[in-house]
Order: C-alpha cells, then sequence, then structure tokens
C-alpha cells in the first residue's frame, strides 16, 4: 500500500493547478476515510486528492467529479499509474452528475465555483450521519460561502483552519523560504439526529 | 484501522506540550510509513506521533525514547487507548537508549535538544538506505543545526518547509483567526550508495 | 518627533485589546497620512493608532471615535504622555457621532462591529477624492462585508493584505517562534470622478 | 514631505529585487530614525529603504553601500525622482567602504552576503550608544548567524520577528491569497554602558 502523501512529481501532471502534497495530505487525513469509504471529490482537478483518497479507501470507492477534458485524462493516467482501480470519473460540472451519487462516507470539494451553496446541498441529500465534508478554499468568497453556509446548518459542526506553507529552497549554501499560497480547509462533520 | 489524523482532544494529555493534529499528521505523512515500517520516535512527548506512526505501521514496531516520566505514562496510556500493541517505550534521554534499537525505516524526532548531531549519527547507524528521518523543529537554532548536519551529508538529501496553521475560532456570528506557532518539518532522505 | 513604531510597552493599557506595533505601523503607513491630514480612527481602542496618525499629522487633527469608556481614558492618558494634541475623543457608538466629522483625508477602522456597510458610507460622505480608508479586519465575515463594499463601489480602489507576524521568543539558548494572529488591512483609495 | 510607505511600483526598478512596501515599511520603522538621524544601509539593492530612511532623516544624511553597478544606478535615479538629496552611494562590496562611514544612530543591512559578522563588527564602531542596526533575513543561515552574534554581544538587546504577506488578488469576483516570501526582521539596540 502506498502511503499518504505522494510527492508531487510523481503525479502525471499537464497544465492543471495541483493542490500541494502538504494540503492533499491535510485534506485527505480530515475527511477521515476507512477502508471501505466511499467518497465523492468534487472538481478532482489532476485527480491527485482521489487517488490518495482512493488508496485509503482500498475497499470502498471514489467518485471524481470534473469538468474539464484534460483533467479528466490526468485522473485516468493517475489511477492507472498509481494502480488505483476503486476510482470512477463522472465528466461534469457539479452539482450536474451529482445525482447518480450513491450513499456517501465523505466528500472533498477542491473546486466549486459560484455553485458550492448547492453542491453542499446535493453532497447532504447523500451524506450519511457522522458523514465529512472537506472544503478546500483560496478566495475570501469561497471561505465566506462556505461559512455562511454551514452556520445555517444546524445538523452541521465545523472547524476551519488556514495552512501556510513555506518551502525552504536550496540556493548554494542557503536555505532561503520560499512561500506557496495559503488556502483554508473546512471540515464539516454531519451530526445526525433531527 | 484508525485513519491517519486523531483528534487533539481524543488523546489522554497531561502538562506535557502536544504536537498539532496537522502537524502530526504532516510528519507522519513525510515519514512515508508502510503497514511493516519499523520506527523510531526521539523525544516522543506524550506519544501522539508514535501512536499514529504505529497505526499506520501496523505490521511493523515502533520505538518511543521519552525520558520525562510523566510522558513516560501518557505514551503508555493512549497506547493502550487506541489499541496500539506495536509500540516499546524506551525510556532514556537520547541518544541513551538508542544502540538498542534495530534497523529501522524511519525516524521521527520530536524533541532532541542540543543532541541533536549525535542522535542523528545514532539514527544514521540503524537506517536502512531509502530511510527517512523527520524532524520538527521549533527554534532556529534546531533548524539551522539540522541543516547545517544535512548539508555536510552527502549521503542524504533533504526538504524542509515551514507549516503555519491558523484556527478560525468561532465567536459569536464571527469567525476570528487564532495562531499557532509555526514549525520546520525537515525530510530527510538516506541515499544509499557509498 | 517621535518616529512611527512607538514600543507596544510604550503605550498606558488597560484590558482593551491594543493592535500590535508591526500592524499599527502599516495600518497608519497604508492611511498615506501627511503632516496636514484630517484623520478619523474609528474604533479607536486604546488610541494606539490614533496617537501614531496624530503624530504623522502634525499640523492635521485626528478624531478617535471609541465608546468604550475605559477605552476612552485609555486615549486621554496616551495622547497626554505622548504630548499628543492635535486628538479629538468622540465618545460614541460609530456610525453614531460621525455626523460631526469634518472633511477626511484618511480613515482608519479598527473595530467595527455590524455597522461596517454604514461607517463605509459615512466616510464616503466626508472623504476627499484622492483620500484613503484603512479598515483592519480580524474576522473572515468582516473581510468578505468589506470586500462585497468596495467591489460594488466603483469610485473606489482597493488593495487587500493578510499579515502574519510571529515573534521569535528567547527562550534560554533558543529563538522559538511565536505567533501572533493574522490580521487582514485592506487599503481602499477615493478615484474621485463621477 | 512623502509619508513612509511609498508604492512599489513608484520606484524605478530593473532587475535588482526590491524589498517590497510593507516589509520596507517595518524596516524602517523598527530603525527609529528621527529627522537628524544618520543612517548606512548595507547591501541598498535599489535604494529603496534607503529612500525610505532618507525622507524620515530629512535633516541628516543616509550612506547606501552597495556594489551591484545597476543597483547603483537605480539608487541614484530614484533618488533624483523623489527629491532626496540627503543620501549618499558608497560603490563596494561591505565591508569594503564601511570605514569612511562617520558615526552612525542607525544601520539596515538588507543585503550581507556571508560577511554578516564583520559587517556588524565594523557597524558597531560607528554606532551610538542607543542606537540601532536592522537588519532583514530571507535564509535560515542569516538568521542563525545574527542570532548566534547578537545573543554573544552583552552590549545589545534584540527583537528578531518573522513577517508574512499574502496579497489578496482580484481576480474575476474573487479575491485570491497570493502569497509573498516571509522574511525576518531583527532589531538590535546598543545599550551602551560598560
Amino acid at each position: 500500500m502506498i502511503p499518504l502523501g505522494i510527492p508531487d512529481e510523481e503525479f502525471i501532471r499537464g497544465k492543471v493547478p495541483m493542490t500541494k502534497q502538504e494540503i492533499r495530505v491535510l485534506t485527505v487525513a480530515k475527511a477521515g476515510i476507512k477502508p471501505d469509504s466511499v467518497i465523492c471529490d468534487v472538481g478532482a482537478g489532476t485527480g491527485s486528492i482521489s487517488i490518495e483518497a482512493a488508496i485509503q479507501a482500498k475497499d470502498g470507492m471514489v467518485y471524481a467529479i470534473e469538468r474539464n477534458p484534460e483533467g479528466i485524462e490526468l485522473i485516468k493516467k493517475n489511477a492507472e499509474k498509481f494502480g488505483v482501480y476503486n476510482l470512477k470519473v463522472i465528466e461534469a460540472y457539479a452539482p450536474e452528475g451529482m445525482d447518480e451519487l450513491p450513499q456517501l462516507d465523505a466528500a472533498i470539494i477542491g473546486g466549486s465555483g459560484k455553485n458550492l451553496p448547492i453542491i453542499l446541498d446535493e453532497i447532504d441529500k447523500k451524506l450519511v450521519n457522522g458523514g465529512r465534508i472537506v472544503i478546500n478554499c483560496i478566495t475570501i468568497q469561497t471561505i465566506a460561502k462556505c461559512l455562511e453556509y454551514m452556520r445555517k446548518r444546524e445538523d452541521y459542526s465545523y472547524e476551519a483552519i488556514q495552512v501556510q506553507v513555506n518551502l525552504l529552497e536550496q540556493v548554494g549554501p542557503y536555505d532561503m523560504a520560499k512561500a506557496n499560497n495559503p488556502i483554508y480547509i473546512v471540515t464539516c462533520v454531519k451530526q445526525g439526529g433531527k
């Protein structure tokens, strides 16, 4: 089994932006994936999160929703490269394509555009009690909208963090800080009841 | 199997400072632990990293080196709580106690005091080719010493990052950023050869 | 003349939270204060920003709006301590008290509660073309509301930054990173025209 | 008088890297410059810090030490652009050229290469009691060396901070965090006595 935390350079990448290793690891960890978990990854991009999730959910299933043809191609190539077979690509622009999802143990949202509330509504329909939604937000508008949504949902609790990673680049005899863009990670737990 | 990323509040804690979940997850992920890995955790503190490492290395073994009696007690209690049996506590002030370690696939250094170079020498004696050392540094002196050591070792490559996590605290209708202290994480890979 | 950047410990402080030196310096610098500037400081707290602004605007005037009696007392004591006489305290809960303001060259908003849009409207009535508004935001809701407001105002341009300062605490032989909470600083420039 | 915090885009720039506005403002503020201060700026680059310092020290003098011919040219052009006449360029690779410096109230070190301890020794010879040295460090090696030096000097106290600024870039309807590299700023005060 491949441990969580595949190095970025091992993924096949095109021009599609890819979540960096540290953020990918934290996102997958926050999703609390078990060996038999069923997960959907909305806005899967290159599929790097989908693949790490699928490795953790080795007896479960990952549904990667992505509309960009280049992204879809990359997800499939990466799945093949890492020997991941419990990963199905849904070629759609979420929330389209989400009605065919089965019951979910976890959902990861990497890219949502303006549709975040509708996507969250759709996920909620499928999510088991105790299930989790992990949302990566790189804009103020997205984190604000995400918090606004969750604050209205009394059946969810959430934890939101901002993570910033600086790489120490090795330049001659020096290690020089080089910043990555910060990201907000919101982890929502469906409380059940009500 | 418990997924990587046990929430902080699930660990039994005393007054011993504990690595926060996000840093623990990244540290364990950087160590590249496989199901049969043999790992040592130097300066194990409450054992939170040792336990997450032991869960990942379910057919392997974790050696937790800690000198503080309160820490040792906590490691044992936490191991019991999480049903972790492949974890042995070595009650010593590293590098003491390290000669009894077997061959290692990975080593994690959470606390090293002034002995970092000697501890790294000891780990190197046991570490397999391709093995990893992950070092958490919260002071400039430790990260500087760590980089100085690794720059002299041509048989190692390293990656160093600084990670900062801000929690959004829920205060009435607001989500207010509350900072955690940043930390450097250095991941060293033994290249073999020579 | 006292240079911009009075150390925190030189201010008389009660239990009222005070903007830290680095954020105070950046906030005052972003306001582009000239010797004859007329400025208002909304939610002035201990008055630390008002006082630094008043020192820069030595031939101008600063209006500090604050409702908390303890804060008002501190502003007056600090003004006296630093020999600042071009500072007038308006005892009110903004936007109350703002109609008595004269024409403004700059406005600083340290605390706004839920009234941010109304406060911005009031400031706009007084602000000269080319004048600036600098807003400190410590919650997602405030920065989101602030950006939403400014995006609707075609007669303003804005720059928004997030600043995080870590102090290296001197602990025995070590310098250990200790984080301060991050803050957003939004600088808005009234373009005039129309 | 031009207020502290000239926007980056107002400086004439070549390919020489320039300290960003926020770091420039904090660096100059930490130096505690008074109207009659005499300052040296070691490794002046484009001169952006020298020029802001010279504006603050309007009756004093700034000595900008820079070896790069392109930098020297830019410093002179920028001085002319901002009407700064109390700025003298010393074309040298510090510590060369430092023996011609007069008594100093403050020194700023933006670039020091491997010569930091010798440069600090040279500055110390000229620095008045109560004078300040502000050092910008972008590598672990420089901050470590700087702290090591200051810890040995019982006649200096120091404060060290790390500052990270993220810009919110305006992309369509979104404000997207874009990181700048973090920097350490060390402020040293000569205690006098002994």
